[in-house]
């Protein structure tokens, strides 16, 4: 069983979460039976550690850690890998794979695009 | 004329900045003759009110300011209406239109569900 790891920022204000938390209850929705956990690096529980760890108990051999990030910064390329390795070492019966971050996505980057077009008036 | 400023967080690292130089790139191919500006918080350059100027010296009576911020934390909320206000005392002679973070309009949430998604198998 693959799961999938949604792997966020996190604020102090709790309102913050909205959108990432309607990924993950999108991928809910559209793949029942795939278990999918949210995880906050700082500021918003859980973190990564635990998050994996409830994946692992739930039985996935396989998890999806999924950056939802715009730019690949300094805690996507540094401090994230160190994390999943850390996931890899203490459950070690799971396949741990890293994607990107979503902003680096093209369908990403093209709904940004349109959506930022939305607020144009439609005869410049 | 309406202009379009983007503004993100930024990063030290100059790669960072790729898909929302991508999103600015995007917006002018779709809609040629509309000014189109990226301004950054910190970090990188330029800084909002150079960009603001850029697209008041344009000539622009209207700017549509798009945060390219995937939740809506203390930049977003606090920082930016600020820097929007700046922007309004120097530059009065054009309507100066704060939109919400392009990470809460639900297609953005939409495309990115789908981007994470596809890093599942298809039959889990």
């Amino acid at each position: 069983m693959t799961g999938l790891l949604l792997f966020a920022h996190g604020a102090r204000d709790p309102n913050w979460a909205r959108p990432f938390q309607a990924v993950a209850d999108r991928v809910r929705a559209a793949r029942p039976g795939v278990p999918v956990e949210l995880a906050f690096l700082e500021f918003m529980a859980p973190d990564i550690a635990t998050a994996g760890r409830s994946l692992a108990d739930a039985g996935c051999t396989a998890v999806a850690v999924v950056p939802l990030f715009l730019g690949a910064g300094g805690h996507v390329r540094k401090d994230l890998p160190v994390l999943v390795e850390q996931l890899r070492a203490h459950h070690p019966q799971a396949t741990w794979t890293l994607s990107p971050a979503v902003g680096e996505l093209d369908p990403v980057i093209d709904a940004m695009a349109r959506a930022a077009e939305a607020f144009l008036p439609h005869t410049p």
